[in-house]
């Protein structure tokens, strides 16, 4: 299996806010943003794995910023690490200012997919090379996180998880 | 204002898995259950608060088990903290088996709502007292968590997470 | 098959009213809550009977109480009554009120589910034995409601139908 | 207000059903029909009265036949009688045969709106003067539907039920 | 196989513009308009060809009118021209005036259909015998916009499209 | 206001073909296609309009390729011509070949916007200067298809569209 840069997989949603994901503040709703991620991500996942893919984390997403009704927002996802048969997926989403036209971040995002055969067992997938800094300081970050994810999950001791204790022992 | 216990939001939300939220192995997207998980979340957090909420973050949720296309998904969530103007939701996700009716649990996630008024500035919101033994464990882990997330989004520095960091030195 | 009691079939679906279930006056649609209702009823029928399950009727419904956009609804499902194969569920749905935190009483329906094959055949399912003091008047009035559903569907003459005959002589 | 005829409220509502709309097995919810019949109900009553309409009940339906995926099915609703503020919708469901082509009953249903005015009031409507000889069956029968809904609901004593009590004595 | 005339296809579809299918100014979406226009569109072809139908194109459709939230929306679509597997079919869009109750033209629009059998092949369907004025006139004129649709599509040369070639001349 | 090249306005929507959207042949519903494209261009237009804009007109659409469910479909939306409010926008379809990866072109639709006001009233709209040597032939494309656009609506005489008539005279 040939490897593949983070390009391979980049995968653009753009669609509008529609009134019916919009909570009582005329928002979107945090949940409806989560289910976009998680296709936009599962595209991502797919592009690099040419295989079914399953949602198997999410990582903690914050919202910082409300996306108002009538929006257009912007949900880009690229694979930021490969690993046996999982993948982390970093997700960038932006909002059009619509007087500026300037698009401005209004969150990031973490997910984790798997590639299985039509059973639904896991599969080996690419190696993944990050090119630009931005894509080698998350390539880097995402073992980190998949420690993080396994002593939350109670898989792994945090002794064990020496990226991951290494940032509590640095300061 | 009264103080609660988390019995008083619960929210119970018990629907099936329709045709139109499954993936190509006929299983419910992780997004589609992240948004269900949300909504459920948003009501246990205006019950509580009795005020606006507008979702703040979502912890680190593992897809453990696959929902297959006709199940009874059964997501309840209950306020595991109040802070000042924001609150932990947790929530517990069953799936009936088929066969026996037993309901075996499928996943566990963690929100947090922000109560806000009209303009969508926080407001006040109601302590919590938590009351069974498993509500306090949550009530405990709740700062741990908080402190977790401010450290991952780079709001508090990792030597200030006193309760995060003993998880590491402990062993 | 052993017996069960209305208990064992709860059902319970909290939800929001969303911006596209509702009608100009900004209310939810009789007909959305009609399929709501008609959701949970097919889970507590699954759940009595542990078989595929099919709407077989509705009865009266009347709408007492507006929904108004943005409400949480509660809709809760127990069935009432097993015959040989079909069974009665009585449906009761909550609003919460959003200053008090009360929830009052919007509506009830009833609805009738056959437990059916894969072929779509009728099947037997367990006996049902109410306990409180509510499901034995719901239990006692299923039959003559059976009784006037035939009555209206032509199927059996209402001299015949004893039970529904005796409301008219009573007084 | 001029009256009218049940014609000048027939609403047609043709479609196919879509994926989303079925059960296990693969036919159309019965939950999702009666939000078809409760669309075009509130058609033909806004037809009639020319005024924003409420569902305020839903008469008993049976569901005699199964809808399969993919079929053509016909609501077809006409106001069948005209009260005060409130109209009798009847409503007749076909499904087109794909071999044959031809339309075979599948359903049929009664629903009540009342007309209200912007904030709500119910307002009067033109009265209903029937043509044809099923449409004077129909209007008939809608006295007796209506006593027999106020007996439901406790709001008539059985009793003074006139129409609905010279049912059951008749034979 | 029998021909037919283009009332054996006739489709209404009724239904209202609810709140999830309108553009900032609270108007239906064009692309909501032309989703309903294939639906009932693919049903008039399927009610001429009694055949699985797939659309094989989408005229010129020109938006005159804007159709606002909660109005009542006819599209009425019928078989114009039947060639050996492909169907031409008109749309006629009628909206409801609120005031009047007059139904007034929002617009029109052309779909071509081609029947095929379970492998997705063209199948041969009966030939349309148009009857009214209006159906002769559109009958006409579909030949013409099958050269065009050929010749935009690069399929014919502008030449040899004698029908519309004559459009040009004829002034 | 300063003139915008096509770029500015490119939008891409990639997205998964749900079940909700396919038809009996499991293939994308052609009107669910027409939806999309509709949305992706309303972006582009706004991107380069800054205003609120409405559908004017779809031109000729013609669908090559099923595309079946679960595939990967993006759509690209670029300005293609400005007019005074007008915009012309072209859009490419998209689909990903499951074992190679690699993106085969689908569809190809051209659809007109018009910006408005508040009130909906036509506005001035940026220039458009094309640079690619695709851009510039569907810049003069343009020209062509808005007289075919007008000749079609009847607004325009067959032989006052010079540029139309003289792709029929040109052999």
């Amino acid at each position: 299996m040939k490897a593949k840069c983070p390009e391979d997989s980049k995968t653009i949603m753009t669609d509008l806010v529609l009134p019916s994901e919009t909570n009582p503040l005329n928002n979107l709703f945090g949940g409806e943003l989560l289910a976009r991620m998680d296709r936009a991500a599962s595209i991502a996942a797919r592009r690099h794995s040419r295989r079914i893919v399953v949602t198997a984390s999410v990582n903690h997403v914050a919202f910082n910023r409300s996306v108002p009704l009538g929006s257009v927002v912007t949900v880009e996802a690229k694979v930021s690490r490969a690993f046996r048969s999982s993948m982390e997926i970093y997700l960038d989403v932006w909002i059009d200012d619509r007087e500026s036209g300037e698009r401005s971040r209004a969150n990031e995002a973490i997910y984790t997919f798997v590639a299985v055969d039509d059973s639904g067992r896991p599969v080996r997938i690419p190696e993944l090379i990050p090119e630009t800094e931005e894509e080698k300081i998350r390539f880097d970050g995402a073992l980190r996180r998949k420690q993080l994810s396994l002593v939350l999950a109670g898989k792994m001791k945090p002794a064990d998880a020496t990226e991951l204790k290494a940032l509590f022992d640095e300061k």
